[in-house]
This record gives C-alpha cells, structure tokens and sequence, in this order.
C-alpha cells in the first residue's frame, strides 16, 4: 500500500478527520428538559432579552468559521471550493488538537467580494470568529477589509496576517544573530500576492522602513497600471522610487540585508545572494520547492535560510500562529487582528526561544510552548490596553 | 438554585452543548503529514478531479447544517437568529445523542426568502443536508421549494415535514385502534401555519381525502385573500366549498373524525368535541398548553387524545422523526424529502408498537427502536427504489 492510500483511508475512516461532540447525555425525560426543550426556551429568552448573552450559552460563543473558497490553495492554485475543503479540514483538526479551539470548514462558493461578504455576514451569528483561508488577492483584501469593518468578532486571513506573523517572528530572532537593526536592514519582499503583500505591510507598520517590493515583472512602483491597488499603495507607502519600475529582482538584490521570498521556486540566484549585504537573510517560503535550495543559499554566504518545508531548519509555518492566535482572541475577548496585535504575536513567538541561532530562529510547529506562549500574550495585552 | 439556574449553568459549562472532536492525534511530523500537509493535497486533487469525492473524504459528506432564523421558535414567535441559536443547538444534541449525526447549529440572517436561498447555497458544499429550523410560514415554504430544487442535499423542515411524519404515524395507529379507514375518515386541521399545512398536504397525498383547514378566522377557502396562496392551493386541492367562508370551527367540528391542532391554547372546546362523530381523535399539539385539555377531551368523548408535551400519553414530538430520518438519508443516499419519503418514514414509525393503544399510538421519543427502525426503512425504501 502506497502512502497515498494510507492517507485516503485515514480521511476515509470517519468521512473526515473531525466529528460534532455532545457535551451532555440525555438518557431521561430529565436530561431532554435541560438539553432541549424546555430548557433551552429559558436559553432563548434570556438571549433575546440580552444578546450579548448568546456567545455564554451557545456553541456560537466558542466557534470559528475556517472558510474558504479554494482560488489559491498552496501549491495547487485556484482547484475551487470543494477540492479546498480537505485543507480547511486539515486546519480545524489543527486547531482542535494544538488548541482546544472548536473550528467548523466552511466552502463557500466562488461568488463577487460583495456576495462572500454577505453570505459570511448572513450566518456570522453562529460563530466566534471568521478564518478565511486560501483566498485569492486581491479579493481576499477586500473581503477581509469588509469582513472586519462590519463584524464584531475577529477576522483573520490565515495566508495573510498567520504568514506575516511567523515571517517577523523568524525575522526577529534573525536580525538578533546577525546582530543588525530592524530600522537599518534593507529588506526585498518577492512575490506580492496575499501573503508577500501582508508580510511586506506588516514588517512596515513595524518599523522596518527599508522595502523594495518584487514580483515576476520586477519591481513594483505606485505608477505601474499592471499592479492592483493594494499592490501600488504599499509601493507608494514604502517610497518605492518611480524610476524603478521594469528593474528586476537581480538588478536591486545588491546591497539587501533581507530576501522574504513568497513566490516560486527556484528564482533566486547564488549570484543573487552573492551580491546581498553581509550575512544577508533568506526567507524562501515558496512551497513545496523553495526560491532557492537552502543549501545553494548558504553556500552562497546566506548567514540564516528558513523555508516553508520541514526538511530544512527554521520552518516558518501559520501553525505557529493560528492555534494560539485564537486561543488569546476567544480568551481575551480582542476582536481586531491589527498590526499591533499581530506584532504582540510574532514577538511572543520570537521570544519562545531564549537563545536563537542561525539554525533555530523560529520554533518548532511541536514546541509545546507555541500556542501558551502567543495566547497568553494576548491575554496580557488586552489586559494591558484596557487599563490603559 | 432554582431548575433555571440549572439548565444555565449546564449550557454555560461548555459555552453550549457541543463540541467539535477530533479524530486523529497530531504528535509527529508523520502525523501532521497525514492530517494536513502534503497529505490533504492528495485529497484536494482527488476531489478537483472527482467532485464526488468530497463526501467520502471530507465531514461535508455526514455534517447537517441546522439552520434557523428564529422567525417561529416554538412557544415564543419570532425571537429573531441568535436567541434561535439553543433550539438548533439542543437538536444537534439529539442528534448526536440518538443517531451519532454530526449537525451543526447555524444562525441566518432574517433576509429576504431569494437572500437566505442564496446564503444557504453559497456554503452547501460545506454540508451533507440541511434541516431549515423555525422559519416562519409563508418564507419557509419559499425557501425549502427553491433549496430542494436547487441543491443536490437532502433539504428537510422540521417543523414542516417532521410534524407532518409524526402526526401521520400517529394517526395511522389511531385509525386502527378505532377501527377507521384512512379514504373515510374527515378531519380537520385547526392551524394553517407552516406545520398545519405541511401536515394537511401530507395526508391529502397519502389517501386522506376529507381534510377541512381552519383557522382563527374560520375555515380556508381557495377564493380568501386573507390567506396566502399556500393555504389558498391547499383548500381548492381539498375542494372546500367557497360557501364555507367564513365559517368557525364550532360550525364544521360536528361530524368529524379527527381533530389535529397545531394552532393555540384551549380553542376547542368540550362542546366541539361533543359534536364529533363516535370515537373522535384528538391531535391538541399547540405548546405548551394544548387545543383542549386530555381529561377535558376525553370526559367529552375523546376515544384518543395526543399532545405535544410529554406530560399526557401520546407525545407527538418531532424527535421521533429527524434523528432517524437523517440517518436513513445519509446513509441510503436518498435525497428527496418528498411525501413518498414522510410516508415511509411514519409507517415504519407507527409499526414500531406492535400493538398500539388508545393511550399508545406513538413510541416514546426514548423508545430504542424508533431510529433504527425509521433509518432501516430508508435504506429498503432506497433499495427498492433503485431495483425498479
């Protein structure tokens, strides 16, 4: 038997990987009063009496929504929304075993922003929070964008701000061994997709004010019509020179101290990284086949590569982020996935490892203290900003 | 602590009665392959390739979505989607509890009938079925005429085909404890909302062929512009004379057979029942206080009276259908809930008491034998129905 087939009877077994759990018994005219009716009409009354009483006594106070519709599933592209649930699934059953977090999938179909928008708003009552997951930019900008403006629960795009997260995480510790500023650092974000355009926006937002944006065209200027508009705003934020436009990633490689690669296998050079700074950083996240083979990299004089795979050392992996992102959230009861709670984020998993070195800049996705470690953060820091 | 107290704290216990579980262990790299990546690309190219797979491979193929917009919660009207939430969430319990059925409780917006179609729609990928809860009449027949059409799920009302199945199951053991024939008797269905007219449609289509719909305005005639055109098709199918309009209960009670209410407390009265032909049946199933009180029904001559309450004999209670009824569907693949189907489905409930009784007509929702013996006879139904 293959390991496919290995595989495809293990998701076979229970349709699925995941199961509905009843949390009582109901065995008796007794039990059915508390369980059902007419118990639960005391339920209903009090919850329309006082509606922010529903997330105390329903499944709807604990449960998140792992949506997507499968236009840009990792390494597989736009298969659409059935063929992206098993990916979903995948995370629920992550979710469920790293945090205790109770994650439903959810497909939904390949519709207008406008209409995902509404569907997800029309049945947002029964959940806690909205993941949204393998969406295409530049939809998936302004879903979020919506999403975020008219819920209040938190809306997170995992391919967005869970890679943001565990990029500047990564990015912390390395800039510790390398010993370098984050002001300083020179940092080319290749790949402006959801997730190069999020991490690039994020690492700004920050602090790190040195960023040229790249993609298979070159260098992304805010005049460039081929751009979308959250691809040409962030040019304009990071002061992307005009004159720029039409150069490619070799011809601004010189002189970088950071690649963050979100892109495609294989597109970075040894004489691409020759041509970086000093003990230049290489995030070549492209999955599965990395921008360039960790060990050209370091051969190439890379002083840290971290990739997407767990073949290699520093895998930078949303795992590190979602389960505990939305333990702290449901917790906490913070319902903005911002910048600032993003950065609370990355730094709490940075600072798991008390001695990072230039082969461990990022934790294991099995380090037991990943998913304390980011949700008592954000504990702390709802705390923090409500004394405030 | 009052009984009230109680039942809050059990559903604050959890935050709600249900659970999401997992049903593998993540502890390895192997494992997380396994659940999640590479692995689920294996399924996602499976399911890209064969749409059908989705339901072997992935909880979209056993999750009921129990979907309600709290415009008709039994006992308390129109409460809106989120004080809905505890009802749909206690019949996922039971689900799980009585038939291993994994549903999920689902709030929608009060939309437009085309906005919820279009909402439920847009996510039915995610889903295996959809049991449409408390939506009040004339919207929920809308809705579950365009989802049946368009969707290639089971699609079910609870309170549309649940209370017809059940109250059918109990009257066929009614008739024969009184020794009546289906094609003879009359009745009147008192109630002409979604479960009063889901009811009267259903024995019309299963040989009762003298059926009377009355309402608090009197008895519904196909030419009444009071009443929508659901339950104006209902009376011209039924052939009620147009001269009836404006009659009362009180004037067509006598000599009728059977009497089922699904309308409000105490509107029949001991002089009613008096008027009826010899051994009446009595269905007063308006909750919590019933048409007419049992011992007042039965000192006027009642030979059998059911009610909705598990308080008197003869609990009419739509748990004896949905529990088994689902699991039949997902397990025969049968996908129309059609009048074939319900009628299926209230024979093999009625057979279930081998030797029924004026005091019992109907198993007790506690009764081990109801879902077996209702999913067991989808699956012969499905079976002959592919043989011929």
């Amino acid at each position: 038997m293959t390991e496919a087939d290995d595989i495809l009877r293990l998701h076979e077994k229970y349709t699925g990987v995941l199961d509905i759990k009843s949390d009582l018994g109901v065995h008796s005219k007794e039990d059915l009063g508390k369980a059902y009716t007419p118990g639960v009409s005391i339920i209903s009354k009090l919850i329309y009496q006082h509606p922010e009483l529903k997330s105390k006594y329903t499944m709807s106070g604990k449960l998140v929504a792992l949506i997507t519709d499968g236009s840009a599933v990792l390494g597989l592209g736009n298969i659409g929304p059935a063929a992206g649930l098993p990916v979903v699934e995948g995370k629920a059953l992550l979710y469920k075993n790293l945090a205790n977090i109770n994650a439903i999938p959810i497909a939904v179909e390949q519709k207008s922003a406008d209409e995902i928008v509404e569907t997800i708003k029309n049945v947002s009552l029964s959940f806690a929070g909205i993941h949204l997951e393998d969406i295409a930019a530049p939809k998936c900008f302004e879903i979020e964008e919506k999403l975020k403006k008219e819920l209040d629960i938190p809306v997170y795009h995992d391919d967005q701000e869970g890679t943001a997260i565990v990029v500047l995480a990564g990015l912390i510790n390395a800039l510790k061994v390398v010993n370098k500023k984050p002001e300083d650092v020179k940092i080319v974000v290749n790949g402006v997709g959801a997730s190069g355009l999020a991490t690039a926006n994020l690492l700004w937002a920050v602090g790190y004010q040195r960023i040229t944006l790249v993609d298979i065209h070159g260098v992304v200027t805010s005049k460039d019509d081929q751009y979308n508009k959250y691809q040409t705003d962030a040019a304009r934020t990071f002061g992307t020179p005009d004159e720029l436009k039409g150069q490619q990633l070799s011809d601004v490689i010189g002189g970088q101290d950071v690649f963050i690669g979100l892109s495609d296998a294989n597109v970075l050079t040894k004489e691409d990284v020759q041509q970086m700074n000093d003990d230049p950083i290489i995030f070549a996240l492209a999955n599965p086949v990395p921008e360039i083979d960790p060990q050209v990299g370091r051969d190439a004089g890379a002083k840290i590569v971290a990739t997407g795979s767990s073949e290699y050392p520093n895998q930078v992996n949303n795992i590190l982020a979602f389960p505990g992102l939305f333990k702290g959230l449901l917790a906490s009861g913070l319902k903005q996935v911002d910048f600032n709670l993003q950065k609370i984020v990355a730094e709490a998993l940075a600072d798991i490892l008390r001695h990072p070195g230039a082969e461990e800049i990022i934790p294991s996705v099995f380090d037991e203290r990943v998913v304390g470690g980011v949700s008592n953060a954000l504990i702390n820091y709802a705390k923090d900003t409500r004394k405030e």
